[in-house]
């Protein structure tokens, strides 16, 4: 059987720690350099000579929850805070690659959807049609306030709002500026046809916007769309919207049930099983043989900090672990922390309903079950393992930066490409084409391209 | 007497027609190209070999003001439209020169402040200091309708936003992070001091923002401020705030009623009246011979569209100049546009309180008032004539880009270079450092800088 190849995504974020805890200290990472360039330089440039398909940005806009009663942990641990805007990097990403899909996080609650779309339409432009937006709602009760709010919206309220939003930009991005309506006419003194540039005067709850989009379109019109929830919400959201889905199950089974859940909702929207890639968030320590591999992931252990991930944990959890015994056992939670039941009950469910499991065994056993340490021939054959599972690509995460993405691009891409599992050289084109070999833009059944055309008048009777 | 250097700076536009109209037919100018990164590396390369202490992007975040009745006119003539985000170029360029400044226009509008906070805090770190924010309220009404609201606010109320506005970035970038609180102390394990990070928790009319801000302090800390009005209201604004003043004035004794009025309400204000520096709004046509100038002058304006000055100058006057023979007096206006009273007014005071100046002379005369044309030798006169009338530093317009960069950089700087009046190469240091010869962060006397320690805890008693 002939497999397809796997999709790579390079997994970082503008911040000192993203989701290494501790290794920042190290002197073979360069997470302290993140607020300069030349760390990301070098970074898109190994990725190009491995053949990635595209590097991601996460991103937060505000503080995770409490840890120990408050973020001083954050503050010491460099855990996501500071953490600098990553679309402001684009441009000079773009300016030194070819070929690399860049794709940033960016939320409902940060940008206006008016500028958000002046915004990636600029940078379609100006990468060539490389550009992908991972839609995020924003959880954190901090991001909230730092936009205006009290608190954060219910999760399904937050849905409810980026539906709104992605509407907003799609009228933008897709039925603002008829096709071809640039003309650029020296001769006849025609920049562009105003006859088929519209107003998309939009108004819902949230948003009153007139137009027209500021941007003739870019070569992908709307961005590679990127999700990354599987909540029911987050699931139903990416069924409709997304092109590719960032997941981080704890095996290829649980991968597969999110996959098969996620395509079969997206069939029954309209949209084809295939139109949505789903990228498993692994990391990778690759060795000349095992021993190494399993020499260097000592070392790297050495340099863990298991507060800086019990205070990210704390924080996307939504329980604050601090000042608790990690060895107490999660069942045991409900006595010894208040006003957090639901999350305790996600926590058990997420671990198979098992309440003896105790927190350090818990926060440790994703980061354990995603990792594989081994030669690249053995890290191949665990990403079949993965890809049988129906995963179409890995969102490769960083122990140090950019020596796991060197490690991957100079040792394990060339057994991938042995095996048919990478390619050699990129294929022309966009982001969306070389991802999905289709077509610039998205397709008739995506719900962006109902706006297309929408605002264009129906032609007067001769 | 020694004169002091004049500042040069690079006015542009991330779009077709900036204050050129009509020339983006022509062959030797690049501006239809505005939307891909290739002609603004090509421009921002002359101008540091031409030591421009920076590059400065005026932005819309919407159409002009109707002319003929709507905005046909604007799309045929690519005026401002399409426009692109220039936030976004800006770390391409930063990424392509060691010292250019790079100055932004981003409107109150258009970002919230949390988010272009971070924004600028982001590329000020990745450019080494080199980042200048002209701050702006958005007049135009199709603006205010793109970001939710039904017009424009009244001028006074949007310099009130403005206040606002920066009261909320100031907090962030000078209040929220104490010097020296990123510490990156590898061998403690402590990235910043958590004691040393605060928020800020703003509460005003229009934004409620708890910080803290997510970026440690850039070189700058707050952007070089710029502001471009010379109403009242603007002026008010500019003593307070403004580090450079952007003037478009028709003589060297207007410019200089403005600046010395706006250099004593800054006095009056607790600041040092150099704290200021203005930029004169200029066109330059270099030739060899006066003759050459006068005939590339007359080539220029054989691709001059005067319909895209007339739909230009509608927008920004208020008056909708279409349909209306350009031989019309501005006495004779009322008679024939509705509504326009004040705007009418304002014309005739404009034009030294004539009545039978003609539409055309009136849009005209200021283009020609801006515009030099002859000899190196020659421009460098004029230039040191508006140096007189206290004028720091031109903003040069282009008639094509980046040629007309390019003929300043290459052929008008070495003469200037030669009176002392442009500098033989880059000081170091950030751009305010550049530009001042002081400090890379804002002095005592600026407003932002009560915020410096703010929201500091009082250190308790031993």
């Amino acid at each position: 059987m002939t497999r397809p190849r796997l999709l790579l995504n390079a997994f970082t974020m503008n911040t000192a720690t993203h989701v290494s805890y501790g290794t920042w200290r190290r002197d073979d990472t360069r997470q302290t350099e993140f607020h300069t360039l030349d760390p990301w330089l070098e970074l898109v440039a190994i990725l190009e000579r491995g053949t990635f398909d595209s590097v991601f940005f996460a991103d937060v806009v505000g503080l995770y929850d409490d840890y120990d009663g408050g973020w001083d942990t954050h503050v010491t641990e460099g855990l996501q805070i500071p953490n600098h805007d990553p679309a402001a990097l684009v441009s000079a990403l773009a300016a030194a690659t070819e070929h690399l899909g860049i794709v940033i996080t960016s939320s409902v609650l940060q940008d206006h959807p008016f500028s958000f779309a002046r915004k990636i339409s600029t940078l379609d432009h100006l990468s060539g049609g490389r550009i992908g937006w991972n839609i995020v709602t924003s959880a954190l009760r901090n991001s909230a306030r730092n936009f205006g709010l009290s608190d954060r919206l219910a999760h399904d309220s937050r849905y409810e709002w980026a539906e709104e939003y992605a509407e907003v930009v799609y009228k933008l991005w897709e039925g603002s500026w008829d096709d071809g309506a640039l003309v650029r006419d020296r001769e006849r003194g025609i920049h562009a046809d105003p006859a088929r540039v519209h107003k998309i005067n939009h108004h819902s709850p949230r948003y009153s916007v007139e137009g027209p989009h500021l941007s003739a379109p870019s070569p992908q019109r709307t961005p590679v769309l990127f999700q990354a929830g599987t909540s029911a919400a987050g699931r139903a959201f990416a069924a409709r919207h997304a092109e590719g889905v960032f997941i981080s199950q704890g095996s290829p089974e649980a991968a597969r049930e999110v996959i098969e859940h996620t395509r079969g909702l997206a069939a029954a929207a309209g949209r084809a099983r295939g139109d949505i890639k789903f990228f498993q968030g692994l990391t990778v320590i690759v060795g000349s043989s095992e021993y190494e591999a399993r020499r260097k992931a000592a070392d790297l252990d050495s340099s863990f900090s298991e507060t800086g991930l019990l205070a990210h944990r704390s924080g996307s959890i939504g329980i604050d672990f601090g000042g608790l015994p990690t060895d107490t056992p999660i069942g045991d939670l409900a006595d010894q922390v208040q006003g957090t039941r639901s999350a305790i009950e996600g926590l058990i469910r997420a671990a198979g309903g098992r309440t003896d499991v105790t927190i350090a065994d818990f926060v440790r056993h994703k980061q354990q079950a995603t990792r594989i340490v081994g030669t690249p021939e053995q890290i191949a054959d665990e990403l079949e393992r993965w890809q049988d599972a129906g995963v179409d690509g890995i969102n490769l995460q960083y122990l140090v930066t950019p020596g796991s993405f060197a490690e991957f691009a100079d040792h394990v891409v060339p057994v991938l490409r042995a095996r048919g599992l990478a390619q050699h050289e990129y294929s022309p084109g966009t982001l969306r084409r070389k991802l999905t070999g289709a077509d610039n833009i998205l397709p008739d059944t995506h719900p962006a391209r109902a706006w297309h055309g929408a605002f264009t008048p129906a032609p007067v009777a001769p």
